[in-house]
């Protein structure tokens, strides 16, 4: 297979002739909005991964699908690169601009087109907020199911690009599971549509492809998702237990024993704390770790559901269980844990937020070598997991202004990552590889893997126009950074330089 | 985009040294079995769509991974395009060899390599049958949703290859929902695996693209499934209709008010006549439609379920309304409905099975639309459908040995393809495209999606090796076929040729 990576996605971008490219971009979409001045820029220099800051040639603001299709085609043929940026709401640095390229925001796309409760989904456009549409299909008893922590502010347009999760993709999955289709517009200004209401479409499904590629292989314009009937009843069990890594093996109790909770997530004391001192929600400061666990469904089989649970987290070793006792109750726990990001905020100058996947069997292990790499740094590490789905958040808390703290906690993020391939997992669970993950792919994946990534987005974008510099590494970056996943062989020395 | 299409998928494969590629391939693979003489080629000449046979130049048997990739890397040397078959009973022939070309037939992979009850997993070899794999996960109260009709004979790397159904996906999903990842070998003899057993893995997702790539993109070696728990209790309902528009809203009905069945099919007169003449299920033989809906889940949820869709089929206009009594003809009511295909067999010489999916809120609309199409051509069409999901799968009566009949029944099969297609579905459900469905792809895709399939295959296969000619066309056929579909216009004309 032939080598298809393009130096240039590390930033050797052509120089471009500013007032050239608007005048063009105007010529053929006189009524799109511009900006390009210094005050107007600014507050898109970074998204929610706000360590990586970079002021964006141009902002682009479409309120029309013609409007981005031209401006697509006149990127094009001026070959300048384009980052499409939804509600910046994401924590790797997708939507981080390039300082020789245009910012596309897509946050005027934000109608919603229509609800079809008896087909059970929605039309979108990109820019309406993730809850807006649960918000819209309420009246109807239905629901859009992916709920990441942010969806009161994040766009659905994001959502597939980043294929966002949530508390509840345990059990409802992640956003490809419940998209059918998105339009998009293609760096060569073409319009198509990937996907589909019906079962299965012929050929490849680049519907899938598309979901989670960053913004890599086109403009999302459209789409349309899945709504699922509201639960009838949701109740929530919160238990104690002494030791970390004797919760993280309730939580494969839970599931081996065929019970999918609507929810499954655990903390550990530090984030507790962090959290209760915030909200004040109920939690046991000195326990070592809690899960809370949601059941939904009709009410017999959620009544079972949680005795057969309360019985798991019994031999499991829990050292206390409560069932919240009403919706107002059940909601505080819930607002415990939603909040558990900002409460650690308050306990420390800065954090860092870590975003990785496991195997569930592989909890216990892992939270001992977090533990152990937690020490073996002196950075405190909270944990939050999304359980269930073995998708882990730990947070390390550090100090910027302290010399070498930000770049000791960069390794040590490093490190748990590649724990976390080492156990199987990966590197991303829900926020993507963005700008920040680059060199942990490298460690991911082998470099005929990384070559095949290459060759997938030449087949949309062979000029790599489309955000350049993010989601797939450069083989010449992998080699720098001297990893190479070794397939079940060692890991590579952990040394990671900053980008 | 650069038109990619490569016109050697139609056949213009060059001359192969068939001795000299059988030497090379010995060389690097000594025990390796390839098969030359006519004799032992002959029961390779087709898959399951019998229509098309071509025998192959060469049929190689591997045991080994070792032995995969020394025949793929000969291959790749020698220019010369490699087939890839499992059972063999796919319906779109997918599996149809080249003449100058090896089929690599992977049926001695037929290891079950592992069963893992705590993650709910199993880890086969691809030549695994379908159900050989729920027998292994029996013991551990699991089993593995996909059944196909064929499943006591497919295998488990041609259901990915094709993304299989079968009567359980509506509830349990199609292949691609319920594979975890596969190990692959690339044309280039280098061994990777897509997906993982965590959440979600970065870059491109990569496995579902191969998900029903029908053996386009490399040659599976390995398949992680999911297993599910066995559900508790299942019921079936047969209701009975004197209308077969109204049986189709009926179905649309039961979706509507929120129960997921876990089968909901549907057979009109022609094909209940037809089983229950084979099988003596109990049809009601005077019925216009009968839906068969089965409810399973947790005893009391199927009691509750079993009351509201008696309801609902009520309501709907059922004219009779039977639960079957016990097991055994629940059994019954589903051996009918499994034998559907071979009982239609008994009633004309030959038979055409279609494949088309459509949304469910158009059962009604499509259903007239065959009715009327059946009329026009003379042609009897018995439909059988996986009505939930909204794939139908209409059989049309016709006798080979009549001047004419087989060449109106293709033109009426495209034209109820292009039927779903226009009410926003598409040309395969569950069979594939694979040689059979070329034209329609012209049907259903613009020539810059069909620019964008090529551009994808070519990222895993430059010099298109891997079974060429097969699922998607090239520009040159679509123009030659006169049919190039036309986003949001009228279908194009007709007449289909024959490939």
């Amino acid at each position: 297979m032939e080598l298809l990576y393009d130096e240039r996605i590390d930033g050797e971008i052509a120089d471009v002739d500013k007032s050239g490219l608007m005048a063009a971009i105007l010529a053929v979409a006189p009524r799109l909005t511009l900006l390009d001045r210094e005050e107007d820029l600014r507050p898109f220099e970074c998204d929610g991964l706000s360590a990586y800051r970079v002021l964006p040639m141009l902002v682009a603001m479409p309120t029309t699908l013609a409007e981005v299709e031209a401006l697509m085609r006149v990127c094009y043929e001026h070959a300048v690169p384009v980052v499409t940026r939804g509600a910046g709401t994401g924590l790797s640095g997708g939507a981080l601009p390039l300082e020789k390229g245009v910012l596309l925001v897509m946050s005027r796309f934000n109608q919603i087109l229509s609800v079809d409760p008896d087909a059970r989904l929605a039309r979108v456009q990109p820019g309406v907020r993730n809850l807006a549409i649960s918000e819209a299909a309420a009246p109807h008893g239905l629901y859009y199911a992916p709920d990441p922590s942010s969806q009161i502010a994040c766009s659905i347009g994001g959502n597939v690009a980043e294929n966002a999760g949530g508390v509840h993709c345990l059990k409802y999955g992640l956003t490809v599971h419940n998209v059918l289709s998105v339009e998009i517009v293609t760096i060569e200004g073409e319009r198509m549509t990937l996907g589909g209401e019906s079962l299965d479409t012929p050929g490849y499904d680049l519907l899938a492809l598309f979901m989670g590629s960053e913004g890599m292989l086109g403009v999302i314009t459209e789409v349309t998702v899945r709504l699922l009937p509201k639960p009838e009843v949701a109740k929530v069990l919160m238990a104690c237990f002494d030791d970390v890594e004797r919760a993280g093996k309730a939580v494969g109790d839970i599931i081996a024993a065929g019970c999918i909770p609507g929810g499954l997530e655990m903390m550990d004391n530090l984030a507790i704390r962090a959290a209760e001192d915030f909200v004040h929600a109920g939690y046991p400061v000195d326990a070592q770790a809690i899960l809370l666990c949601e059941l939904d469904g009709v009410e017999s089989d959620v009544q079972a559901d949680c005795e057969r649970v309360r019985q798991l987290l019994e031999t499991a070793g829990a050292t206390q269980i409560r069932l919240a006792r009403d919706d107002a109750e059940r909601q505080l726990f819930w607002a415990g844990r939603k909040a558990a990001f900002p409460a650690v905020g308050r306990m420390s100058p800065d954090y860092y937020c870590i975003d990785g996947t496991i195997p569930r069997r592989e909890l216990p292990r892992v939270l001992k070598g977090i533990n152990d790499l937690s020490a073996q740094y002196g950075l405190r590490v909270a944990n939050v997991f999304h359980a269930g789905d073995g998708n882990l958040h730990p947070l390390i808390l550090f100090d910027a202004n302290q010399p070498g703290e930000l770049e000791s906690t960069e390794t040590l993020g490093g490190r748990i990552l590649e724990l976390c391939v080492d156990a199987g997992g990966s590197i991303t669970g829900e926020h993507g590889v963005g700008r920040e993950k680059l060199n942990q792919m490298c460690t991911q994946f082998a470099a005929d893997e990384i070559t095949l990534f290459h060759a997938v987005k030449s087949a949309f974008d062979e000029r790599r126009l489309l955000n350049p510099g993010k989601n797939i590494p450069t083989l010449a970056r992998c080699a720098e950074f001297g990893a190479m996943h070794v397939h079940h062989g060692e890991l590579p020395h952990p040394e990671l330089p900053r980008f």
